[in-house]
């Protein structure tokens, strides 16, 4: 076999992440999971900058309040859809995020659900594990923020009480996700796509701070969000993440 | 120009639609009208047979207990999503009705929130303006089936009363639909897709039924309702509709 001297294989080339995380370091926002999965889905490797929310203002010229935001050689993008039509629309030769305009809307319809009637009854179960878990520069804010902002000026502990009770009624309502997924292996169809990874992102927000599992052991939903948490090598296999069930 | 002597254009082809009707010989099943819809994208006419709640065991050898079912040339196909399936593998080089796998778990997720978020409280709603505007022959039925299965043992009378304190919490929980038709024509993209169907169906049974109109006039969804109910020479024109908004 002859030698490939001077020839060398490029490293894999990365897309730069700016993550938003905890104190532990794990991602928290689901809108920085998806793009994790994005990003990978397209082949790249995640060069992930580790960010705590009240240090947003302290990257990129403090010009941004939220994260998402990539840096591709140079290229900024902020917001998590915005970052997913670019990459589509940069890379057309790797894996689609939307196959079709139609898969876009449908991923857009389903997130509008997810946060219509999937995470704001979990909020309300887990905002105090967000504050708990939070880089301690961070809870201050988080405790102002989400109090005025999402709970009407209620303190978190207030609003956490008897989640417990309210666990099976959020169970409950993730029925059209088991519907859909009954007699296929991703929302995606044969291979995921977007819409799975906003759908994964909502498991890994509350896998990231949650004392108390949100699902019971036996849900149908653990066979999609397993083999979705080892997509790409385990992007979603960070050991800091906690159970989803009991 | 030459004559073309000899030469007809064949008549177009129809698909034989067993379709759910009312005393006035309405649509009302949100199945049959989504697979109106389907038969119209494929480039077919629609040769409808309607039938009514207890005639469905007279027909077809009394074998089937729900419709729509087609007659597509002796090809008998009972189940909406079958139909749509079989529409699709049938006749590849027509408009697609799902254009890839991810389109069709997209769909069978929409009608699963659908019947789980939308449909049961509009049905809580309208039973009994079901039941008044059925076949005369079809009342007693109606009443018997939905009281025992549907309904837990109450009236329907019951159940409707107070309809009207319930209508804003049904238009709000519509909200994903209105997330996603946001920035496009069709939740298919460009195009309609099977998605689009399943939802105006469900607007479609409202109308078929309703002496309370459960939109309010400027509600963004009748953008997208009113161009929907005028597809394909307007398959959601039928005159005997009532109004979706007072």
């Amino acid at each position: 076999m002859a030698k490939l001297g001077g020839m060398r294989k490029s490293p894999p080339r990365s897309i730069r992440l700016y993550d938003l995380v905890l104190e532990n370091g794990c991602t928290i926002s689901p809108f920085v999971w998806r793009i994790k999965y994005a990003i990978a889905h397209k082949g790249f490797e995640v060069e992930s900058i580790p960010v705590g929310f009240t240090a947003i203002r302290t990257i990129l010229g403090g010009k941004y309040e939220r994260l998402p935001i990539i840096d591709d050689g140079g290229t900024i993008v902020p917001d998590s859809l915005a970052i997913a039509d670019y990459l589509d629309r940069t890379y057309p030769d790797r894996p689609a995020l939307f196959n079709t305009p139609g898969e876009r809307v449908a991923a857009r319809f389903f997130d509008g659900w997810l946060w219509r009637d999937i995470f704001p009854p979990m909020f309300r179960c887990y905002v105090l594990d967000n504050y708990t878990f939070a880089k301690p520069e961070d809870r201050a804010y988080i405790r102002e923020s989400r109090e005025r902002l999402f709970l009407g000026g209620r303190s978190m502990e207030e609003v956490v009480a008897g989640r417990s009770d309210r666990l099976p009624a959020i169970r409950e309502s993730l029925r059209p996700l088991r519907t859909a997924l009954a007699d296929t292996p991703w929302l995606g169809g044969d291979k995921p796509n977007y819409m799975d990874f906003c759908g994964l992102s909502a498991f890994l927000w509350a896998a990231s701070i949650n004392t108390l599992p949100p699902l019971e052991r036996n849900d149908l939903l653990f066979d999609w969000i397993n083999r979705g948490f080892d997509l790409y090598g385990g992007v979603g296999r960070d050991p800091r993440l906690r159970p989803l069930a009991a």
